[in-house]
Parts: structure tokens; C-alpha cells; sequence
């Protein structure tokens, strides 16, 4: 079948790779009907990540319809399903937590050797472990919005749902695709402000449309200007959606009020952080950094979209063939796309 | 000053009343910049609650400015405020379990002997006893919308909120004004799918204008549609908002599927109710009824009004002049006014 | 194998029954090590349950080993287990809403034709369908314990679990085995005082024993002792652990305070209930009653029982062979024990 | 008045002071029954704390009498009370938060000009600022029992009992007075395993005593021990109770499993904390530190002391007449003494 194959930094090619096969009696093999670049494959496109060898097969975002199943998968052939961008056993002592996203016999596909060696969904056919616990239905939901809850909605979700009270000020610091769905989120849940904090207009002008209000780094200090908008006092939960080295977590830190959240969903590209602990004691501040718990959370997601509540789906620039899959990373690498769907 | 008095079954009348005086230490008079007509209004209007005698001012639905206040009210004079129809003196043992509506020395404006013999707030000033937990800023919200959430748009929140889980399927029996705020409040809060149920299809016109699903029992089987829309279980949550002898109530009961919540605003008007226990312990019902507990939860609608998420000034039909009141109460009694605000 | 067998009204018998076998790929079948007699066979014995036929194996409570198993049972052989009372599929739409009582395929052991036809567990073995979502760990914890954890005790945990916050005055009505239990369940968890209310002296005898204030309704009027005890507003979380036909819960839904709640476990025998509607809806009151739901609240139990927070086997008067069951059935009905296991 | 006043670094004297009067409607005068030395009022007899200067009254534990108040406080003379280690104003933006302990006018007895600038509670009476936010009635608990609920027990209980879920494994980090007082929250809610970790073998005793399992890091590797108690994850709650510069922070945080959180109680004397980011990351880690947030959870404190499920008397060590202060700072600094009382 055809893939999407890693072949060197800054090289990506689709290429015929074997047919998945089902491997253990929990797996189920899914025609992918959409798959999608995400922002953690650029990390990949960039050679970044010691795991993923030449030849493997990329991506994790993806929906489909399950062609083949193992006798432990309780789904029908033919059920159009998402996957989890991660899969979990659903039975080791940390998914009997509920803690899915730590898995002991986990992995996320496409990262190759450093996250349980999966073969990725930027393909015709991509094989599912753990199906029951790694798979969910989607009735006739749009592909593209369907795509998201497996995902950076979901991710966004996770972080955002356990932490709002209605009514709540919301600030999100970051305006991409994961910045753009926890704002989507907080306004689905009834925050009261939210506010968008991003140095790029384009990004702000997507927040502005989803009813937040924006706040550009560039033209003022958002410390600030959030204070002003709560009565001095900074956000009730701040969502840091941007990672990397720390720079935008040390701003979320400084936007929250007194016993304000800040939840990180961005992913660190370092070791440590230079937290401000006495600052955040004397607010009274709890932060929370994770990946996704997507089982944990779907179900709501999937429920607010049926209902027409939570729509991501404006987030994609291009829908292209998975054949133009290197046009698509050229045109994300660039910044010239803001999400980019594939179509096998 | 100017009041509106009742005079007997089905008659009103606007008259010269003494002024209100502060009596305690924690009383504020208020001056109304807008009252209105409630539902609960019209069974005094009918004459049906014996403990209002003709000249009792009526009313207990308003907005206005604080003019004059005690030292015990920590709020400035000309402050705008709503006030809560209830008032709670925020000490007695039911108040700091937190039940103000359970208060020992609270009463309801406008209800006379059987409610604390408070003097109502349709009229030019009003005194508000407790003035600490009975009155709220409003900043420069909307009169219209502000005054809602003193009354009705509280109470359907406070039987929303505690119950509401996102995606949730919610059924709402009575799109009359409370039923519509409720309506108004799953949408705000995240809610699946919102159906209406109602036999009027004027009034089911607002829920397909607020996102509900509209179902006229006239037309079909509520229940059976709602199952049919729910994967054959029933909803999530149901919300009673008719009140009187139960039927409504009935229904509502019957809408639930397995682990539902039935939250009743409706006041009744019998002692007791023919409950279908058996049913409901194999369906695993919540079953709740109460009065709005509106400081534990008018923060939350406040600050919801003034990001612009819970609109409910659309329930208004009429704004009059304090003086054309006994026209109101005879186009609301008439039905052909769905909610009359008044201007003193 | 040797099993419990039903004959009719006030007999039964030991006798030889055929093997259980594996029926379909969630079975598993449980040698068991203790099964125990409920209050609910009871009802039974006396003829009252229309589908238990004679020939019926009886019992629903057991812990015991697995030793054969169908290939979606994701627990070991030889695994010690405790198996909930009732089973669900895990699949259906009730259980996919976490409302596994309300299971469309599940059933109970030994309640015939009415729920599930299902053999029962006061046997040598027992066949568990769906053991996926029905058997549950146990480890080394006593079997007396255990078998707690698949009825009476998660009964009354999931009947106080969600209503209690630490410190609330709590009133349990009855204190028979789900009675004690639900009063363990409030010590374990935090409550303030407990109120235990029984008219039998033995009974309250052993409410003392836990910590709680024993009010025998023959020697004052328990609602006022409540109130009393209770700055005169009444008991914010009440249990009625009787059922029947309503006059428990009845004196359950008096001793509630204003924005109480009543969390009633007892099976209802009656199809209607006269409940207080005006009188519950001006104290704010929620009324919930239920079956269990095992599969949400074991996990919690469990925990708890190995933490040693939670010990409820002193409600067990015997421990008798399997042969000795009619005697145990016996001594149960004539009230001569307060619960019965049974070693096969 | 007699009061225990500051001199100098390693020096207190009981000295005549000035009677304390009302300067504020809101102020009450406590006739102190009962005061103590907590760990923070180490810090200022180690000269660490600039803003005490030379001659300032000392302590911010106490319990006692109403003897005066202005005609803002909702208490009666004579009330018995306990006082909050810090006063909040109940009207300022953080209060109507709920964060009481960031309130923009309020402050801690005892800590000079940093901390709003109140003469301490080791004296024989005290001026106590917003009484109605900062004092609430006893009853007849004993006073060394309630004198906790202003401080360090109600320090624990906000750390504790929002993250907690009955069953859950915890640890805790440090068995000094507010350890003990977190594992004795833990223990009365009903947490699973409690761990309690700390060098020092006579407050692991008192750690043992409470029912939890003592881990002396000086034996064995706290986190792999833990480890080997939860299924290999790590504790699902983790409570600090230390302070200092991070040490003991360091180690709460790898002690969480996945999903865990780490409370930190004690006070930061770093500005900055280096935190494992990614680890936590990966680990899905909560970190909240805070002050406590006295009026949110002293409710449910005082009605678990009064229902006898938390007592914390077993702390102090010492009880001395107020003129033995000295005597009492100096056992407490050379750790011969684990809480002192101070009676007037």
C-alpha cells in the first residue's frame, strides 16, 4: 500500500510499504479515510527525533473504517472510527488508573522507536493495537472535525474541562491549531473572557472569529492587560498551548490570579523549567502540564460535536491527495499551511 | 411614592404608598429602574394566595440603585443592583449551610404574610432587608437582562448547572420563560442536544430559535421521541419548568433514561405527588425540586451575562410604564404578553 | 456439582445440578470459595419472585477462583475474584453511560426468568457472563470482606459516595446489613455524626459499635432527635435502607434539612410512592434511589477494604457448609441470623 | 496587657504592651484562652524576617473569648472563637474570588510591616481586623483541638482534601506538625495507603500511631519504596510538608505516579524552584503550592473536630504559662519541643 515515509531530515516521501497485518487478537486494521500533519511531525520533518529511522511510516492523527479486526475488538467491521493519536492497553496498572496517556505498553504511532514502534496513519491502511481501548465511532461526523477529537481537541479539552468553572476568565497563550481549540472549548463550556495571546495577526484574527479577545505580545504587555480585564487580579486558568524551551509557560505563569490554573499542553522540548515558585505559593497557583488523556475525554468531545458545539474543522488550510504529502510538510515547515489534511 | 397594589382577584391598581424607611442596620432602599411581572404574580393576581391582602405593593423582580443603606451593607450608595426575589439574612443555620433559600428570617417581596410580609418592588423605591445577600452590582449590564437573574434565569440556572455534564442530553418540559432560561443555560454550558417540549408552538418557535429541538406533545410522543433520539434510553437530564399539580412532572419523569437527573422548578401547587417509584429506582433516577438558591449561584450568571453568553431579555414582550401595570398584569394573565417589564 | 437449589415456598435444598459451562467468549466460570445468603433471597424463599422456578440455583454474592475462561476475559486463572451481584456487557448503550445496572443485556444470579435467567453462585461453580465488566481482583483480602464488595457494601458506598461532603450530619434509616453498612461507609469517608435509626435494639447495638448515635424510633420521634442534633434544620445526607413499601422512606424524607438529600438503597415492593412534594421542594430536597452500580464503585472499595478502612464482615452471625444452607435459609427467615455464608 | 514581644534575633521577652482597641467597624477584641508558637514564628526569632521589628507582639494560633466588638461582626460577645492565622477583608476582588488568603487588605498577626503590620495573638488580648472573615465560633472544643483549625490543621485539610478521591495511595513528605496534620486529613477522609516519610524516627512514632507507613529515607529509597506499594506507579497524592529551598519539594515530585498531584504546604524561602518539567510532563503531574485558604475549609474542619474524627492535639508537646514564652521559643528552636501552648 501506499504510505507517508520518512526518509531524512527535511525529506518525506509516499512510497509502498507492506500491508499492515493484524498481530495480536486486540488489533484492528483501519482503511484511513483522512489523515493529518500535526504540529509533533514537524519535530520529526526536522529530524529531531532519535527514534523515527529512515523508512518509517509518519503520522498519528487520523479516521477511518476498520476493515479487520481481532476477536477482542468490540466494534463492527465497516464502523467509521477515530484513533487515538496514542494507544493504550487499557489494563496495565497505570490505564487501571485511568491514566491512559501512561500506558506501560503504549506508544503513539509514527514515532518510531521511541514511543512503542508504530507504523504511522499517513498511509492507506494503518494497524490499531489495543483497538477497544483505541478506537471510537463516529457516526457521519465531517472527517475533518472528527480527525481532531483524536487529537489536539481532545488535548485541549483535557486541559481546559476539569479546571473551568462557567463564568470563568480564560486566557490561552498560543493561537495555533491547539491554542485555537482550548479557546473553542472555553467558549462551548460557558467560560466568561477568554482571551487569546499570540504575536502572529493571521492567528489572532482565528481567535477573534471563535469570539476571544485578542492580545498581540508585540503591541502590549498581556500581564497587564489581563489584570485590567479582572479587576486586577490576573485569569482564573491559563492555558499555555505553545511548548518548547519555556518562554510562553513563564508568560502563562504570570497571567493567573489568585488561586488561578495554569494548565500546559504544549509539549517541552526541555528538561527542566525555572519555575517561579514563591510567586506562585503566594497566589496559591496549581499547574498542570500533560499529554492528553484521550480516553478519558472523548466521549464529551465527540457528544459536543454531534451536538454542533465544538467545531475545529476551520483550523485546516489544505486537503490534499496523501500523494502530495511532501508539498504538505514543505507548506507547513514554511508556514504557509495551518493544518493539512491527507487524503489516501 | 408610586406602587403597584393589590386591590382583589384580578385587580390591580398603581397608587400613592408610603415611602419605604431602612428599619434595620443591613437594609437598603432601592430605586427600581425596572420592575416585572412574574409567573408566580398572576396566582396572587387570581387570588390565590391568601396571605396577600388588598394594598400589599407586589413584585419581586427588579433592578435599580442603591439610595439610601444601613451600615451594615457593604455596597455603595448608587450602586446599580439586582436584587433576589428571596431574601436570606445570611446567618441563620440554614444560610451558612449555604441553603439560603431556606433562610429562618428570610421572606419574597410582594407574597405578604405567608413570605415575611415584605412590600414589593414594583414601584419607585423598594427596601431590601439583608441587603449584604440579596443584592448584586450589575455593573452596566442591560436592566432586562440583569433583572433575570434576580428570578428566573437563576433558578433555571441553579437546576442546570449542578447537573450538567458536557454532551449531556437534556429534555426541558415547559418552554414558557423559565423553561426557555433553562434551555438558554444548557446551551451556554456545554449541553448535547436540548430538546423542547411544549404544546404551544409559539412558544416552541423561541426553543428552535435558542438551538432546542422542539417536540409537541400535540404532534408526538415525547417520550418515545426522546428515547428515539438517545439511543433508545432516555436524557441525561430532564428539567421540569411548568409546575402546578404534576402532570408536567409526569412527563418529565417518564423522560429520563438510566442514571438521569429530573430537576423540577415548577412550583407545585398539591401537597404530594403520585411518585413512580418502581420505575424510577430500576432507572436509577435523581429526582430534585426546590426553590432557587440565588447567591449560591448568581456570581456564575453575572459573570456569564456580561461575557455575553446567557441572553434571556428576549422572554420580555412588553416594557410599560409603571402606571399602565394593570394593563400588564391583564395582557400576562391573558397570555398575550410573555413577560412584562415595568418602568416606575 | 453440588448447588443451592430452590423447591418452593420456605424450601430449599442441596442437590446435584449439571457443570456450568462456557456459553459464550466473555464467560468465565468461578469455583467459588464463600457465596452468602441477602436479604433479597429471601424474598425468594418466600415465594415472592415469580420467575425463580423450582430447580433454580440461588444466590448472588461470591468470591472464588477462576478456572476456565472464554478468550475476552482479560483476567488470569486461578485469579481470586469477587463478582458483582449483577452483570453488564460493558457495550450496550446504559453501560457506555457508565449505568451498568441499567445493562440491556445483564442480569442477576438466581432470580430466573426476571433478570437474566442466570444460575446462581451458592454452588460449587458459578458460569460469569461478560466477566470482563463483572469479576473483580481481589487479591488476599478475607473472603467475608470481599463478598461484600459484589453487593451490600458498594450498595451503600454508591448510595453515599457522590452526596457526601466531610463533616455532614448524616441519618441512616434501618440498620440491618445495608444499613451498617452505609454508616461504615460514612465513617470511612468523613461524615460528622452519624444517626442510626432502627427499632431493633440488637441492631442499634451494633450501629454503637461503629461510632454511630443510635435513635430507636420507640423511644422518641427521630426526626426531632435529628433535628435537635442539628441546629433544627434536619440531616443533610439521609439513607433509607429498608425498603418495602414506603414507610421508611417516608420517616427518610422527613429527617432531610433544607437542600438535603435522600439516597434511599432499599428495593421498593410497592409501585407508587405518596411522596411530599410541597414539603420537599420548599426544603430543597434531591431523592435518589437506585440499584447498585457496581463497576463505577468497586474500584474505590476495594481500595479501601485493602487499606483496612472499610470492614463490614462483622454483619456475618454464620459461616456453614454448603450442605447446611437450608438451615442457614432457615435461621435467616427466622431472624435468628443477621447474615449467612456459605462454604461449598 | 502582657505579650510576648520580639526583641532580637534569639530573644523574646513577655513585656507590658498596650491594651489593644477597635479601629474599625469590623474589628473584634479577643480575650485569648489559648495561644501557640507555630514553625513560621521560627523564622522571625531567627532574625530572618526583616519586616519584625524590635518590640512587635508575637503569634498567630490562638483561641478565646470575644470581649469587644464594632457593630460589622455577625458573632455575640462572649462567643468562644478561633482566630485565622490570617485576617481577609471578605470584599476585595480576591475575596469575592474565594481567595481569601490573597486578600488585598488583609494580612498575618505577628509578621510586622511585611505582612500587614497586626500585633500578634501571644498576648492577652488581641485586635483581630474583619472579624466576620476571621473568627469562628468553637463551641466547646478543646482549645488546644480548635486552636489548629486556624493554622496548620486547616493548612493540611486545603492541601489535601481537593485532590483527594477515597482509596488513593498518598504520601507525605515531612511528619512535622502540618505533616502529621496532612496524614491525619488523609486518614479521616479516607485515602488508601498513607506514607509518611521523614529522617527523623521519633516523628515517624507519631507518624505510625496515626495508622500510616513510616519510610525513613535514611533506610531505604523513599520513591522506589512507594513505587513497590503502588502497582510500580508512584502515589497518586503527594503532600509537602517541609518548605525550605526545594529539597523536599524535589523529592514529593518524583514520588507521583501518573495523573498524580503534589500539594505543597510548605513555605518557599527560594524564589525560584527547578522543576523536572518534562518528567512531570510525561507523568501528567498537578502541582499546586498555596498558603491556606482558612475561611474556605474551616467549615468542614470544625465539623470533623466536633464529630472526632480529626484531632491533632497529640502535636503539642508543652503547655506553658504565657510569661514562660521564652522558655518556650527556646525548647521549639532546639527541637525539644514539637508544639508549645501558650496560656495567658
Amino acid at each position: 500500500m501506499r504510505a507517508v515515509v520518512y526518509q531524512g531530515p527535511f525529506q518525506v516521501a509516499v512510497a509502498e510499504v507492506p500491508e499492515p497485518r493484524l498481530e495480536a487478537e486486540g488489533d484492528a486494521i483501519v482503511a484511513v479515510e483522512l489523515a493529518a500533519i500535526c504540529g509533533s511531525d514537524l519535530h520529526i520533518y526536522h529530524g529531531k527525533i532519535a527514534g523515527v529511522l529512515p523508512g518509517a511510516v509518519l503520522g498519528h492523527e487520523f479516521v477511518g473504517r476498520i476493515v479487520e479486526k481481532g476477536p477482542l475488538v468490540p466494534l463492527a467491521l465497516g464502523e467509521r472510527v477515530v484513533g487515538s493519536f496514542q494507544v493504550a492497553c487499557g489494563e496495565c496498572p497505570a490505564c487501571r488508573r485511568g491514566q491512559y496517556f501512561a500506558c506501560l505498553k503504549g506508544g503513539v504511532y509514527g514515532f518510531g522507536l521511541a514511543l512503542g514502534n508504530l507504523p504511522g496513519a499517513q498511509a492507506e491502511r494503518v494497524r490499531v493495537p489495543f483497538a477497544r481501548h483505541s478506537l471510537f465511532p463516529i457516526g457521519d461526523l465531517p472527517a475533518e472535525e472528527a480527525l481532531l477529537a483524536g487529537d489536539i481537541l481532545t488535548t485541549a479539552y483535557g486541559g481546559v474541562r476539569p479546571f473551568l468553572s462557567p463564568g470563568m476568565g480564560v486566557a490561552v497563550v498560543g493561537s495555533g491549531p491547539v491554542g485555537l481549540m482550548a479557546q473553542a472549548v472555553a467558549h462551548a463550556l460557558g467560560a466568561g473572557r477568554v482571551f487569546a495571546i499570540d504575536p502572529e495577526e493571521s492567528r489572532l484574527e482565528k481567535a477573534r472569529a471563535l469570539g476571544s479577545l485578542p492580545i498581540n505580545p508585540k503591541a502590549e504587555d498581556p500581564a497587564a492587560r489581563v489584570r485590567r480585564e479582572t479587576e486586577g487580579l490576573g485569569a482564573e486558568l491559563v492555558v499555555e498551548a505553545v511548548g518548547g524551551e519555556g518562554e510562553a509557560l513563564a508568560l502563562a505563569l504570570r497571567l493567573a490570579g489568585p488561586g488561578g490554573v495554569v494548565s500546559s499542553l504544549g509539549v517541552p522540548t526541555a528538561e527542566r523549567l525555572d519555575y517561579p515558585w514563591l510567586s506562585a505559593f503566594s497566589r496559591g497557583i496549581t499547574f498542570r502540564s500533560s499529554l492528553a488523556n484521550v480516553p478519558r475525554w472523548i466521549g464529551e468531545v465527540l457528544a459536543l460535536q454531534r451536538a454542533g458545539r465544538l467545531r475545529g474543522s476551520f483550523v485546516f488550510s489544505h486537503r490534499l491527495p496523501l500523494e502530495e504529502a511532501p508539498e504538505g510538510y514543505r507548506l507547513f515547515h514554511e508556514r504557509q499551511a495551518t493544518k493539512v489534511a491527507l487524503v489516501p
